[in-house]
């Protein structure tokens, strides 16, 4: 029996939908227990009578922007208590659509770094132009400056999360910088390049270029914080911008409103190979627990999926895996 | 009279398609001559007859991946002479769609830095939401990490552009960051933020995330250049992604072909609105002189596009502007 911890405040949609989600998901996984955290009158009538969901009182919500000092200062919020609940080994894993930075900051402090971690790592899978396979891109935004070694970890937690999780047989690995070449980049990604190759690192393919990490055949790229998080929000502002122009294109004139009805079946397609809310949310792998960050913005389908993420991260025992990942495999 | 210096040589589709666009350039522009650099052989029964055309025969060709040392051995390359033809004042301009390290290498040694210039930027016109209105983004290759104090120069530079050469009245600047706050991203976005503010720099208007820098509001945004160069090529390759997704939706049937019958003039906007093409390429601002990089892979439409861009940072001095920018204005 997995139980997982759930922040149920600080969503931009309120309890009302990571109940529905919790609920649903609970009905469809009866070997999977909840403990959500929250206000109790808020939660009492939208999950009780749910034998696999205790509800945990908690008085206060962590705010969008916090700092990390702040964060531990607030211990009676949902989302300490929730993260907490992993520490004293009570949940097995910790989902939220909280801040992001707080959450961040509370899995590093509370779950502190497995050994051998040099930096935990927040980890985003996005969706490529070959339906049903992910890129799997870390950090997205834990760190801001990581060195070479940080790099390494980081493949080495990206590929094992990327066969364990995703079931890829033989990922391969790039590192992000602005040219194929060796000795392409920064000074880091010169150095983790030179150092996946005297390493001999299984899988690495070499350098990426952001242009090409969705075409589908790079399951794991590397990067600093900065530059991953740089790359996440550019592709998601394209994607979003695209949308947009494409429901403009359809919505122009009469005659193009019926080109929707003829054409709607490929463009369902198509939102279901983009379909970012599959991958239910970022994953900071590195810290001792199943984290897993859902979007702010997540409706209970992504919150669904983000609470699927966190049982298959539990069920594949990634943390005890990336605990004993000296040798690669 | 302005006069161009082409590279001729080196570019994805030869030599054929950079002829089409000078031809028509010329025939549109009378107050506009070319200096076309490459091989005369195949240069000659392309552009012979034209009299605002003159061929300048050059023994090679720089390739796509070369070190700064090399270019500045290859001194008979049609890219060579080419930009060397600004450095002696013989043309205004020079205009590429070879090598872009190879040009940027060329053109900063070449060329040299604007007095007062910490760091030449590349900087590239991004097409954007709303429709006409461009994104200036620099610096997007140049350079790898950059200073608060370079961040600076590329505002101001980004700026001037922007105002001159785009005609937009009170450009807009941002810092592109990993949050909006201030005191967020990597310590020269950090210190860049307060030199900003220290400096009342005018239409400062903080950070911004690789979100929404193209939605049409954000009119420079300034980024050290292996950010920028992740931005850039993130943008591009989610676009083009999602064009495939686009094609792939209507082929997908018989009757979904009917549909882009229908939705194809909504289409042809959106395409209007993405067209890169538009901007042709990438500007090389900060040294002595007008050096414009197209994609490799221009098509001639393209190609004229970035002699235009040539042309009118030409006409705007903008050279000179940037050499006398200390007081902003």
């Amino acid at each position: 029996m997995i139980e997982i911890a759930v922040d149920m405040m600080g969503s931009d949609l309120g309890p009302e939908t990571l109940s529905e989600a919790v609920k649903n998901y609970a009905a469809d996984h009866k070997d999977v227990a909840f403990r959500c955290f929250g206000d109790e009158k808020r939660l009492h009538p939208l999950l009780s009578g749910m034998s696999a969901v205790q509800i945990v009182d908690t008085q206060s919500i962590i705010p969008m922007e916090i700092k990390p000092l702040d964060f531990l200062r607030k211990k009676d919020s949902s989302m300490y208590k929730a993260i907490e609940a992993v520490r004293d080994k009570t949940c097995t894993a910790v989902v939220s659509a909280g801040s992001t930075g707080g959450f961040i900051s509370g899995a590093t402090i509370l779950l502190r770094n497995i050994p051998g971690v040099t930096r935990a790592g927040l980890c985003a899978a996005f969706p490529t132009f070959k339906k049903g396979k992910a890129a799997v891109i870390l950090d997205v935004g834990a760190n801001n400056v990581n060195t070479a070694e940080d790099l390494l970890c980081f493949a080495k937690m990206g590929r094992l999360y990327a066969r364990e999780v995703l079931g890829v047989e033989e990922p391969k690995v790039y590192t992000l910088s602005n040219g194929l070449e060796e000795g392409k980049g920064t000074d880091e990604i010169v150095k983790a390049y030179s150092l996946f190759k005297e390493q001999d690192f299984p899988g690495f393919a070499g350098n990426a270029e952001a242009r090409e990490v969705l075409d589908g055949d790079h399951d794991v790229v590397v990067t600093p914080g900065f530059a991953g998080n740089i790359l996440l929000k550019a592709c998601e502002g394209t994607a979003s911008l695209m949308n947009k122009l494409i429901k403009k294109a359809f919505m122009k004139s009469p005659i193009t409103k019926v080109g929707y009805l003829f054409a709607s079946s490929g463009f369902k397609d198509m939102k279901e190979s983009m379909d970012y809310k599959k991958y239910g949310g970022a994953i900071l792998l590195g810290v001792n627990g199943v984290a897993v960050k859902a979007h702010g913005n997540s409706d209970s389908y992504a919150f669904y999926n983000a609470i699927d993420v966190a049982r298959r991260m539990a069920e594949s025992h990634i943390v005890e895996k990336i605990g004993g990942m000296e040798s690669h495999d």
